[in-house]
């Protein structure tokens, strides 16, 4: 670790901060405080056609630029994620009935993750990164599904999309095309890169 | 889980016990007892010129039906992973300083993760896989080589390739092209998918 640039992630997400604290990384987190639904709907009204892509650039650099305006001096860690089936966002689900709903509607497509980073120094975002990868959901029966939502539980409502991909939910799935960090969320050899250029982590 | 078919994982790989696991599956494990340097020199011999993703198979293949012979009715899983720069296969390292030219002869190279998974069935192979990720390691500098090698301690000689990708050992790397499985070690979804075929578990 290089001396004197105090690096802050501005995620409470503990995968991220896992990611990097397995890398080696040494970093506060100070998780930031934006309305991301309010931020989504603003940016679809200003951005029509635009690809979600975009958004989860926007909601990370967003991130970023609030914690970095109150740590103009240091260098802040903003990431975001988004499942996407084309045009629709998918959300926690509620409860079992929305989970299931919700893995209909991905039985036998493909969907998108999108995982996005940025960097922000003096309040301004000065890098940006973002990787797709498409997750192709199988054709299961409907017996597999309720017994599927039996073995999740909890987990149905604490992930995105109602799958833990890494647990029983990799299950659901007949092939996903994307990096292994766009799959973890956090695309971490570019941003380790653009740290050792900023002199964050020695090189 | 299906009802009937019993399923052996026949690996003593952790990692390749705690994938299964998550995934929700139910198995025994038998490791296979099979000398790997030897089949490995064996098939140098018997196949000049073929690729190492083609020797990865050929263990995963010996595992499976090593512990296939014994257990007839089982489903038996074998896997395999060769880590290969060009022609040579990496190993792990001994000591610090075998790590240390490890390292050195990857910096700035791209090299190979072969990661297989076989299936045999009354002592025979009955279904095979092979994935490959081409894995870059950047151009690191001598003195962030000695820092690595200083923090990493025990774990650069419990490695092959003597580094630890899901620790500090990522900041070795600029660029991975693979997926998700691949860099675990296991092609997890094609082997879901044919035990699904084979009705070891339900779909």
């Amino acid at each position: 670790m290089a001396e004197g640039v105090a690096l802050i992630l501005a995620s409470g997400s503990s995968a991220r901060r896992n990611l990097l604290r397995s890398a080696g990384l040494a970093f506060d987190v100070i998780p930031a405080v934006i309305d991301e639904a309010a931020r989504l709907d603003a940016w679809r009204r200003q951005s029509p056609g635009a690809k979600l892509s975009e958004a989860a650039l926007m909601l990370a650099s967003a991130k970023a630029e609030d914690v970095s305006t109150v740590k103009p001096d240091a260098i802040v860690i903003g990431g975001d994620q988004i499942l996407a089936l084309e045009d629709i966002t998918l959300h926690k689900a509620k409860n079992r009935d929305d989970a299931r709903r919700t893995l209909l509607s991905l039985r036998g497509r493909t969907h998108e993750l999108h995982a996005s980073v940025a960097v922000a120094t003096g309040g301004k975002t000065v890098w940006t990164h973002v990787e797709t990868a498409g997750m192709t959901v199988r054709d299961f029966s409907d017996a597999w599904l309720e017994s599927y939502l039996d073995a999740a539980g909890e987990a149905l409502t604490a992930c995105v999309g109602a799958y833990e991909f890494e647990g029983q939910g990799v299950q659901l799935f007949e092939r996903v095309e994307g990096s292994y960090f766009t799959v973890l969320g956090l695309p971490l050899l570019p941003l380790l890169a653009e740290l050792r250029r900023r002199g964050a982590i020695n090189s």
